[in-house]
């Protein structure tokens, strides 16, 4: 929004612009805080380029999940011809283009990401891309499972330190109980589908997380990686915010 | 643990007293932002009162959740003695004693709790009883089910204005996604055992809210209105918290 | 089979007749309604087409689902030589060609399909080719999905202007509530598979639309475009029936 | 609320009114085509007698569904006072106070509503009464299950000739796909919570129903014989509203 | 009986032979009615086929199921070398040696097999072979499905006629219950896997068969086309067993 | 219906009369090998009553299941006047009145019922009595569950000499598989909602039954000790009818 | 077996005794280790007095389950007449009377049950009472879930010096996980029904365990407390009798 | 000991050496009884080589199970170099390197693991590998199900002489009741997924193993191998270091 001379396109009422088949929603970052997310899944390659070059025009910070590596080797090329700073994590599979002023997004809001083992590393990295497209700090902690307890505990002060910690756990999902029981922050527990027999892709983990005996648990749904991040920075960003307005006032 | 002089009582190793069979918890505030709850369901009505005169006499801020009427009845004039603001929501099934330090909490967050029907009523008051013990401002919006999609938009300057948003809702649990469409605030989703049939006692609200197309929406268990309200209070409580120090400096 | 001459075969008795290894039900279109589909998942390209052109033979209108992009670029070619309008709708894997006395089942019946996004097309388009082929009117109206609550609202008065609506979501499935709070037509709701982790491959999106709140809400099987574009072709062929007896009279 | 001249209560923005805890739709028949049901399952019988006095206040037709007899006991002689028409289906177990211009609604529309066995029959009422008070002509034919198909076939003249069929049928719920082969309008399909062992509350009977090889079936909720009559009444008002409309030109 | 050295190889205690890695369990008939079947699918083709060539050497007819074609390429010929009558049924994935003395199981006990459509006959086919390899007489009456109930009552003379009745039904598996209430056979309901969504792979019509409201029908696992014929071929033989004795008295 | 005289009802078209609610299916016997059953668990004691009068009337052997104490308190002393063979099982909760001509149905086909443990009993009561109404001789073998597998062993003899076996077990079910690896006759298996925790209400059981290792293993329902009980008897009828044209010829 | 004077009862072959409806296994003992327990859910207190009686008589140490305070108030007066030390476990629900020579079994193996909260204190009881019949040390720690770490550590000098270690948890079950973190003896994790909502009943909790990442963990059923401290006295023996073994070298 | 200079790599507090990315748990045979185990499932075998080799150099014997071909292909030559007796058990899909001082293990602890069928054999080896690792003895009895009782009978004496017996099966999973009713060791049950259509991909054996009224029987994970004959190992070790500690005094 900030390039002024990226006019060009006509806005149509409420804001919202159909790119042939989708529809490009402008006014998103007012409303929910964030601008629109494109989610690679179910999109071609050339679908998700269009978006992403349109998002760029009008001056969004471009963030696309599930995009995997053949998709992302067609659209990288071209998205970085208009952000050079355009990047693909391949273990998250996520794409990002910082169009957008960052500037202002920069040091507010720590925000902790555990996983249990290394095969949580992909919804983990997720999370993490997503935090830090959110403007906050994130900081990846590995491999603390439950199973090695002196792990865990070792880690404990960078854990405490943070506003909101993610916790991103398969088989039977109990880190988030356990790190419950430390530290004091909300914690958002990511089950991924991790495991295997009984585990039942991520249920195990889902209902382990859900009945956490700690109080401070809230959970999103298997491999989503994306939420966890998206609602930790929506965390972080309130607390930057108020603190903001504290100082002006 | 009858001794009147609140001073008296002996500290053990790592501040953990046990009161026959119960264990009490006094460093909980410190490690989990909050004190600790007295879960009614499994005790009687006797272990609740010893726990909870234990608390009063630490100053702790007594909050029992899953207190039916009869145990209340047994319990709440006990309490009212060395707690005279004692009082049991019968609604919410929660007994509160606010012999804490309460003045120091007031004022600071704002939680909006809505329900879809008036049968998710039970679990909005749990939650909503759980961020007042938490400090946090609360209000309830009931009735707001999508059915009737104009009674939520007429409320929507009300919900917008909270720091985060609990989601009550049981049949289909559509309700926090479209809120999820309308605010930027994080959302705290809490499905209800409401309904028949295929609401399989809550799991398909449960689902529907776990698979949420809007981005800031995070679950908690069944009917588990304590919890959203706990995190909800954990979240207000860190914004206040970050204001304060951004004051102080 | 191929014999030029319409009226050559013989009619056994109850007007059922046995094409080798599948039946041909010749009766059909006066006892339920709309005369046979081709249901090609089962079925070899060989077997689609030579029940297709014993269809063209009958003067019977073809219409074949899932039929993949392979089996259809065998079948087409051969029932273009019958019948030149044939065509194959790669989205909704339909294959049509309208042997039949279509012109009397023209411009009759409005049918409204929905989709949440833009994943579901495929399901959408499905229901879209098969409420075509019954003769009612189909608009398609796509990406209205709960998290962006304007694009609904703007496409309110195309859909409030139909007699049946179709919808069609997966994840949480929570736009047939949102959409039943609109309007007042009956809505036939399809589940998709769209989603991940707890949407269970539709099972989320099945049970939440099954508890809708919405009174207006029927459901069909996850994925069913079929089953929904047919129901609301009977409904509109209802609504033009009656309409055409009371012109008579 | 109580008070006898029907314009007095001051009426609120888009015409919702709140009455202490619940909140009146009186806008509802417009947008929706029929008045708010009220669902007495979650309300106390003064809960469920204040909104039925105020809906015949405003001429509306009060319907009230899940009304045990204990509520009914309670409700009924009071609403007699203002209709006298005002009857219980203890069956069905529905309230109905014909306050409304019922006389617009009659004889347009068929309805047939078949159940399985007579254990189905309180579904089956509850769909009938809520049919009757759409204003559609509705009849009930009991106890055709398929182990008997004689019975099914003796019945068929009767079915035949409605707008809708409405099939209610627990254990394995093979009823619709039978009735669906042999009539041509939509089909309903009502799974009950009637069975044992692996009906699993009526699980067995919604899949089936939900996997019905017969194209004209669509399915709601398990015991929802309000919704099934709910949407069938809406079909049928269809039908009389575009009759009536092509009458007029 | 192509190996006339019977005696050859040595036998163990109890009859029950190891070849390498398998046990070939000599005296099976005696013990079950029926010689031991090779169940194909965990099998190399090289232990199929050296299983086999053991069976034949000691004259027992030979049978095996869920062999894929890849593994009949290999085995059949080499089994054609000591049994010239051996062939594979490429529909029903079964190969069969009939090195026994088949003579004395001829033309006794007749069974009918149906199938709802013709995604079942690969699991009708398997029923119908392992029905012929007990001896008995096995007829296939195909795609009989409810949707067109006239097909079924066009072959109600040949079904009524059976000893044992095996129906075949994917989907909502609603067929034996249809059958049940025509024919007083027992029925053996094999669910299939045919479907899709709600169908859960076979969920759907297994549920539906075990609460089938006919009296007469028993039930299989998905897919158990062996274990519908091998028990149908056991009620035969029961029969003839009877009969054979009646006639000796 | 009260008229003493028993040829006096006037027979209706296909031979179905219904009494008020109920319709008596007079032709059940020829069309399903044995005369229709009460299903006593969804009426009321008078139901019940006024059919098993009319079917004495009629000359049917009158037999109800799932007939509470409560109901048989009432139903049995009426039944008496009639038919003074009457009785009520009070563990099988079954009713019997042998008005029929019972002396045909004599010492022909053996069924065996066995069960694992002895909460399974009345299962296993219902079966026997209901295969004894099919006419059959039918021993029951109690406790011979897998963990004390001598038991078993010490009842072989029995079990092996019978046409059919009915096995009756809750928890893990197993003991049809082991039943099926000793005996040649066909095994009707019945799991029952004994047990706790994962047994689910006897899913572990079902399970475990349908996939039995053993090839002679058909399953009911759980609990559908009639249903065990009904197909035993008709196979055991299939095998004394042979036997008797085989006798006249 | 060991008091002479008891040689009143006729053996019965195999030492099978059958005392009106049970069966006696006198030969357990030898064969399984320990003699045969009561399971009292299913028996009336008629029943288990009988074969407590009859235990007693033949020296067999009797151990009942499952009792509830009624039955235990019938049964116990009546067993002490024989057996002065039988006592009646309230919480455990277990009946003991240590008529059997237990001197041989003191002081051998010692076996730890932890419990994550005060709600799984029956399940934990009746492992204990079953442990200590099996004649090893049982010692119970209470409360050590996984929400207070330091509590689970303050104990950990106990629970290492154990055998074998029962891990009683309801809800998420994260406990047996936590604790095979920290000790190397074997742990039995029982899942137990505490909880609510998402626990269903104790799924979530044995899904946790049965997907635990710690490689020491094996698992019973939900409330399955006899079990695990069957398991573990087994255990326990097991050392004890090596030891025993290695003594007499 | 390949690696003659055991101090070369720094040590870290608490024991734990972080290799990149994943971390060595070096003091993990001392807390745990056993080193730790390298889980190959979701490594690369680059990962695996470089965690096997540093195993090596500290002298711990190295095992790694879920190791395909394709992976022990690339790390099996380089280990082999450092540790000459390094094997890959492909059909266990498990790779050992006994680098570490083995001779202290050998000869103590019999374990019997036993398969009902052939298909369930990669699982048996999984575990058969995994206890001789941990230093027991351990057989292997194959193919034992429970369809052919004589051959369990057979084998009875080589069961009965184990400390541990691991019951591998898949299906109904009936084995270990029925080895449960003949041995007094204790049984760990592993679930497989063998089986189709009703096995759920082993939920109907893992049902019923948790369900077996067999009272010394504990549960692991479906396809659980390691874990079975890792608890087996510890069970045997126990024994061992008993006996061991008695022969020292």
């Amino acid at each position: 929004m900030s390039s002024p001379e990226r006019s060009a396109p006509e806005t149509r009422a409420d804001d919202v612009l159909e790119i042939e088949d989708a529809i490009l929603d402008l006014d998103r970052e007012k409303r929910c805080g964030f601008s629109e997310v494109i989610y690679g899944q179910s999109k071609t390659a050339e679908a998700i380029l269009k978006i992403a070059l349109a998002q760029c025009q009008y001056g969004i910070d471009v963030f696309a999940t599930r995009v995997d590596a053949q998709k992302a080797q067609f659209v990288l090329p071209e998205i970085k011809r208009v952000c050079a700073d355009a990047y693909y994590n391949a273990v998250a599979r996520t794409l990002r283009a910082p169009c957008g002023s960052v500037s202002t997004r920069e040091n507010r809001g720590k925000i902790a990401i555990l996983t249990a083992g290394t095969s949580d590393l992909p919804v983990a990295e997720e999370a993490r891309e997503t935090a830090l497209w959110t403007g906050a700090d994130a900081i990846l902690i590995q491999d603390v499972g439950v199973a090695g307890p002196q792990r865990l505990r070792a880690k404990l002060p960078l854990i405490e330190d943070a506003d909101v910690v993610v916790v991103v756990a398969g088989m039977e999902g109990a880190l988030p109980s356990v790190v419950g029981g430390y530290v004091s922050a909300p914690i958002i527990a990511v089950p991924t589908s991790v495991g295997y027999g009984a585990s039942f892709q991520g249920l195990a983990a889902l209902l382990g997380m859900l009945n956490s005996c700690a109080s401070n648990v809230t959970v999103v749904n298997i491999d989503a990686g994306f939420k966890a991040g998206y609602v930790a920075g929506l965390i972080a960003k309130r607390v930057r915010d108020a603190v903001a307005r504290a100082k002006e006032l």
